[in-house]
């Protein structure tokens, strides 16, 4: 025999809340079923991936707050390895430099962030606008989250499913030619903006190691006298690439 | 019918190289077996992971000459991504920051080194011993061929056997706990080693960025008013103590 008893206010609110609550999760497993292909398992897994800094939650460890930054660690380490067997096989006759090279170019921030936007993730991203407004971070949330999102899959679906996404999903906005021969010439962009800005810079290579097999250079930026930059390299032109690169970060940044 | 020609001297000796030769690789696949703990499938992946780039030899390829590197590349990244898996489940409730700190002491050029000699992969290299004499690349050659390993075991026995194998035989080599409350003390050493070599050493934060929620900062180490070498970490010190570490790598180089 069940007692009916009266539903209070209280109960009331609390099933109109759970029915929102189901209704943005059942959402929510649709929007992730359309860009992974398969149902996740682990939904709790998507929805965290998806929690930037700007909206972590507080978590039963004192301190320790919770967003997509721990999962942006793991999804990066396992885009970095199913890229770095991609290229690996895709280029069979060409040095380690070369690979490295083409990774971080498809890796690269900017690259990342258009890719999140193609497949939708930026419309899920869950964050606190009054907090993130005009700061750097913005420019790099839908970039991370789909390092997060790479995570969670793992975490979700292991790493058969993961690469076969990362290959067929995430590559596939790729021209990887295209970007073998786009030099991105951040050197000359630096030019450009301290003549621009009526500022003096200066490429000096500050280091250099390794032997008659293998170099690595170090570049460094100097801005009106100021060292502002450093990069490296296996040549002394990559490193000032590299150097003008973080360069053109820190510049944006500012 | 067949002929019974006159075996000449040249294929006496021709038998005697391929029986060395066979002798040879028997005794590679046994000691790969031993290290791997199955029979390698493909032999050919293992000598090449563990050709020294001193010892590198010419391919169809003009100008493409092959050893260990383009493995090392690879196998770097499955050593980092199932170091970086390892970590973010036995930490549950620490930062990206933390969890980056920690692999990057397990995947440091000493500790492979240490490994690797432990694991007695050292006997196995081929190397060229007058090439590499005195040089820097020695240091870091035990390391270099345990990353490659990695990758050829990877390529061989796919991912489950080679995350298993890092797991199971590289991390126990290791006192995580104890690298963990080790604060490998980089900047210090190099204050001692200036104030030994009478050279004037400085510490500069030379950028920031990032926003309330995450923090970048770029440390430059100055030596006797040279910029020397620079590091970046998620605070001062720990941009420091990379500077730090990275002004001693290349201070050992010279």
């Amino acid at each position: 025999m069940q007692l009916a008893l009266p539903r209070s206010y209280f109960a009331t609110f609390l099933n109109l809340f759970r029915s929102q609550d189901a209704d943005k999760r059942k959402k929510l497993k649709n929007a992730v079923a359309h860009i992974i292909g398969e149902n996740p398992s682990n939904l709790r897994l998507y929805q965290l991936a998806l929690r930037h800094s700007s909206a972590s939650r507080e978590t039963v460890i004192v301190g320790f707050r919770e967003s997509n930054e721990r999962l942006e660690y793991l999804g990066d380490a396992v885009l970095g390895m199913v890229i770095a067997e991609f290229l690996f096989k895709k280029y069979p006759y060409k040095d380690e430099g070369f690979l490295t090279e083409i990774r971080s170019r498809i890796v690269n921030r900017e690259m990342l962030n258009g890719i999140s936007r193609k497949i939708g993730l930026d419309r899920l991203i869950e964050y606190d606008g009054a907090r993130t407004k005009s700061l750097p971070a913005r420019t790099s949330m839908y970039g991370d989250a789909l390092e997060a999102l790479v995570g969670a899959i793992y975490l979700d679906k292991g790493f058969r499913f993961t690469r076969r996404f990362i290959l067929k999903n995430l590559l596939s906005h790729y021209d990887i030619d295209s970007l073998v021969q786009n030099n991105a010439n951040f050197k000359s962009r630096l030019i450009e903006w301290a003549q621009r800005e009526g500022k003096e810079v200066r490429f000096d290579i500050i280091a250099e190691k390794g032997n008659s097999h293998y170099r690595e250079f170090i570049a460094q930026i100097v801005i009106n006298e100021e060292p502002f930059a450093t990069g490296s390299g296996y040549s002394k032109k990559k490193a000032e690439q590299s150097a003008a690169e973080k360069a053109l970060e820190l510049l944006d940044a500012k």
